[in-house]
C-alpha cells in the first residue's frame, strides 16, 4: 500500500517517507505532519526547512566533550565560570540536556555517544571512551560524575569507564538512586524503593 | 523551562521549537527527533531538508481541484482515463488520498479545504465551494459524492454543498454508512449499528 496517494516518488511523497522514519511518527502521522506543513508554507514550512539546513550546515560535535553546538569547542566547553575540575559522562546530547535542565551542575561534560551493547555489537572502540581518559592526562579534572542511565547497559558502561579511569587517583560519583520528586511510594518499581531505603537521610527537622 | 539545554536561540533550538509545533510532537520527542536526525546527518537529515524545500518549492495546490501536487491541473485532473462526470467532494487533501487508497473511486476529487464551522468561524467563503459551483457549469459532471466526514460539522457541510448543487440537477450521492471492514459489533457505537441495521442488504448465498 502506498505511503500517500497522488504521484509515488514524488516530492510530497518523499517527504511523507522521510517523515515516516521520524521517531514517533509512522505513515499516517507522516501525511498528516506533512499535510499541516504545506497548510502553513510560510509560518513553519519555510522556517522549519530552513532551520534544518542551518543545523545541518552549522551544527557539529564539539570536539572537546560530544556536546552539540554551532561553535567548536561548545559553549559549555568555552564557558570559563564552569569548573574544570569536574567532569559529567553522560550517553548521549540529549542526557547533557536533561542534566542541564536541572540546573543543578555547573562542570563540564563527557558525552560518551552511546553505551556498551554486546548485543547490538557496541564496544568500548565504538564509544569516546579514549578521548575521555586522553582528558584526564592533564591532572585537571579532580572528579568524574558518571550520570549514566540507570539500566543495565547504562550501569555496565558506567562500571566499565569506572574501571579504566581508577588508575587517576581521580574521585568517581555517580547520581543517587532514589524516590523522584513528586513521585508516589506505591508506583515506584521494588529496586528503586529499596535503593531509596538503603539511603535513608536524616530527616530536616 | 527552556526546550533544550545549551544555546538558547541557537540553531540547533531553534529546530527543536519549530519540531515542537508539528502535530503529535511535544518538546521532550521533538529533542528526541533533533538528536535522531543530527546521528543521520547523511541518511536522514539532509535528505529530508531537501525533501521539505523541493516541497516546499514544488507542490502547490491544483488551480482545478484543490489536490496537493506538482504540476497544475494535478495528476488526477489531468488522467484521461478517470471519469469526469463523478466528482469526490472531500473536506482536505487528507481525505483525497483516503479515498485514493480505498481504490474503489476512478472519478476526479474537489477539496473544500476544510469544513463549516460557526465556532472556528469558517463559512462558505472561506471553503473552496464557490469552485465547486462553478465546475458544474458545463453539464460534464452528473454526479457529486459527498465524502465528508461523518461528523456534525461535516454532515452540515455536505447538506450546505448539496443544497446549492440541487439547482443543477445532478445525482448527490454521500458515503454509505455501515460496520467497518473487520469491525466487531461490540465495540461499534449505537448510531453506527443502527445505520448499519437501516441499511441492511440481502445477504450473498
Amino acid at each position: 500500500m502506498a505511503v500517500a496517494g497522488p504521484e509515488p516518488g514524488g516530492a510530497l511523497d518523499r517527504l511523507i517517507q522521510l517523515l515516516s522514519r521520524l521517531p514517533g511518527l509512522g505513515p499516517r502521522s507522516a501525511r498528516r505532519v506533512a499535510l499541516h506543513l504545506l497548510a502553513r508554507r510560510e509560518a513553519l514550512m519555510a522556517p522549519l526547512a530552513a532551520a534544518m539546513a542551518e543545523t545541518l550546515d552549522k551544527v557539529r560535535p564539539c570536539s572537546v566533550c560530544g556536546n552539540l553546538d554551532t561553535a567548536d569547542p561548545c559553549a559549555i566547553c568555552r564557558d570559563g565560570t564552569r569548573d574544570p575540575a569536574i567532569l559529567c559522562v553522560v550517553e548521549d546530547v540529549g542526557d547533557l540536556w536533561a542534566v542541564e535542565r536541572s540546573g543543578a551542575f555547573r562542570g563540564r561534560y563527557h558525552v560518551l555517544g552511546g553505551h556498551l551493547s554486546a548485543i547490538a555489537g557496541v564496544g568500548p572502540d565504538d564509544l569516546h571512551i579514549g578521548q575521555l581518559v586522553a582528558r584526564l592526562g592533564d591532572g585537571a579534572v579532580s572528579e568524574i560524575v558518571l550520570a549514566l542511565n540507570a539500566t543495565v547497559e547504562g550501569q555496565t558502561t558506567a562500571h566499565y569507564v569506572a574501571g579504566l579511569i581508577a588508575p587517576f587517583g581521580i574521585a568517581i560519583t555517580r547520581l543517587a538512586h532514589g524516590v523522584p520528586v513528586g513521585g508516589e511510594l506505591d508506583y515506584l518499581d521494588d529496586g528503586t524503593l529499596a535503593a531509596a531505603l538503603r539511603a535513608r537521610r536524616p530527616a530536616e527537622a
